[in-house]
């Protein structure tokens, strides 16, 4: 695992560059620099309060310090690799650094880039391809003496990448040993670790993260699963399904957008009233393993005041019949309790 | 598409070869002989009633008449390719047959088998490798102008593939235009097309049904959607509810084995009471498209008398709150009325 890096999210900081910004809020690296051509000059203390400050630049022969690796912090739709980042791409494999990539398209199988470091010596980590070693589940995940908590939610990019990181943190504050269970690229990235569960073949999704639980479990008091999509979701659910199955999870906490209505892509779908995730989610899962929401985080970037922000959360914990809070802008001391 | 066939059931004849037996009783390809060196000189009918006949032979060079492709009719656990098989398998592709195979393992991948197949002008069909083409759903099989009916089950191996079968042709029988939805390997091979759900990508479960769906849709008044697995199954729930969803289907025909207890392999999960199945499907269905069991499908095929299946099919009819029946003893018509 790198020490020292460099971020690539060109055209796309800070607003789209979900993987950046959760590399710089979450991860254990030191970030020295941002790369976004559009803003080069600027700082990311300027648009993300409460992280590490560095420069944005405009490319990678402007990064100041010397680093260790360069990660590419944006997904463009699709998960293609765009051209315009690959003098960056060549520029860091040329100075000795290893280049670690969630993108659907693979590093390692780009001909000119796989010379390039074998040239160089460094490594290209796809964190998106699955180990060939994950196969089915065996329903064993609630063997593990760790109490598990998965994040589940209303829909995709409701917060639960952030939601398990800042449980995960204050769990730790708290003096519980906990542990992420990453199940996506950039969950992934930030822990150096993870199955990209949504990459696997579909007859394993429920055991890649068996898999990831039964290595971590006898080593932690508390796991915290990533989440992903939303199990009324038109295309994503089957993840959300496996994850929910494959997790064994004792307790969920369940997130959310403030505001969101429809389905985000899917805008003629419909979410479904509050109580009825609550009771999908625990129903769907009992039969495997008996679970409950017992918590909510709250996703209110949106809302400007914090008054209305607490409004929004108090609608909210009244919907899932749980305790809820907006986890990044009132902590999450109250999910870490309600989850003990 | 071939028209004669050789169906390879080494060994496990006719109990333990479910593709075997799904392609001699609904394939269109005309069987020349089923490969059992554990049986030469029996007859299919001796084992398989109601299906036309043919021989039972120990190696392919006892295939009576010129075939145009050996079948691979078992699939071992794992998914492997048995080195006993390779003598026949050459065989074949020695005398100008395709192969057809929906192991794990594919054949195009073994390179002495990929070479022999090119300097003998034969195609390798892995019907298990998903096309390369297939995405994310869009949330849109409900724009086809057929009615879309899904099975779904209690478990893995209790019918369905057998009542997606026999639906369509009793539908066919009744003058409807009805097409079947092959979503698994046996499927598969007796449609000749189709996308095996349960390999693709997690993340394209949804979409690689949706895919099939649009491109049937129109053609035909009636598709009947190949379920897969178990909404409740420790390890396999992540393809049923890809299937659900990207399916959203207006009715579902829900199967089960008469007397089956406990999830298989896994039989420390007890099934939920066939309320609670019902209940699920349902409202997990209802966000993306609102479906109902219209139907049931009992397979008793374990229990002797028909006095003891008809209890049986009755028993399960009130626990679906719906007109049920043995699609194999007692025929599909009811199941055809209930679905129209």
């Amino acid at each position: 695992m790198s020490d020292r890096v460099a971020v690539l999210a060109h055209g796309k900081f800070p607003d789209r560059s979900k993987t950046a910004n959760g590399i710089i809020r979450y991860a254990d690296y030191e970030v020295a620099a941002v790369l976004d051509r559009d803003r080069p000059g600027e700082r990311v203390a300027d648009h993300l309060p409460g992280v590490a400050d560095a420069p944005v630049v405009a490319s990678f022969a402007d990064v100041p310090d010397d680093v260790d690796a360069l990660v590419i912090g944006i997904a463009p739709i699709g998960g293609g690799f765009d051209e315009s980042w690959r003098p960056d791409v060549e520029a860091a494999i040329e100075a000795g650094c290893d280049v670690v990539s969630g993108l659907h398209y693979f590093l390692n199988d780009d001909d000119d880039l796989a010379a390039l470091a074998a040239e160089h010596g460094v490594e290209l980590w796809d964190v998106r391809r699955p180990d060939s070693d994950i196969g089915v589940a065996e329903g064993r995940s609630d063997e593990v003496d760790a109490d598990v908590v998965l994040t589940v939610g209303t829909d995709c990019s409701v917060g639960k990448m952030t939601a398990t990181m800042e449980i995960v943190d204050a769990a730790r504050e708290a003096g519980i040993d906990a542990c992420a269970i990453p199940t996506g690229q950039t969950g992934i990235m930030i822990e150096g670790w993870g199955n990209p569960v949504d990459r696997v073949v579909s007859d394993f999704t429920a055991g890649a993260v068996e898999e990831m639980i039964l290595e971590k479990g006898d080593d932690h008091d508390l796991l915290v699963v990533e989440g992903q999509g939303s199990i009324v979701h038109p295309a994503y659910s089957a993840v959300t399904c496996g994850i929910l199955h494959g997790a064994m999870a004792d307790e969920l906490v369940m997130c959310h957008a403030a505001g969101r209505e429809a389905i985000h892509g899917y805008e003629s779908f419909d979410l479904p009233p509050l109580p009825e995730y609550v009771d999908l989610y625990e129903s769907l899962a009992a039969p495997v393993h008996g679970t409950e929401v017992v918590a909510g985080a709250l996703n209110t970037a949106d809302l400007d005041d914090d008054a209305a922000a607490e409004a929004a959360v108090e609608e909210f914990a009244a919907g899932i019949d749980a305790p809820a809070t907006d986890l990044i802008r009132f902590g999450a001391e109250e999910v870490v309790e309600a989850i003990r």
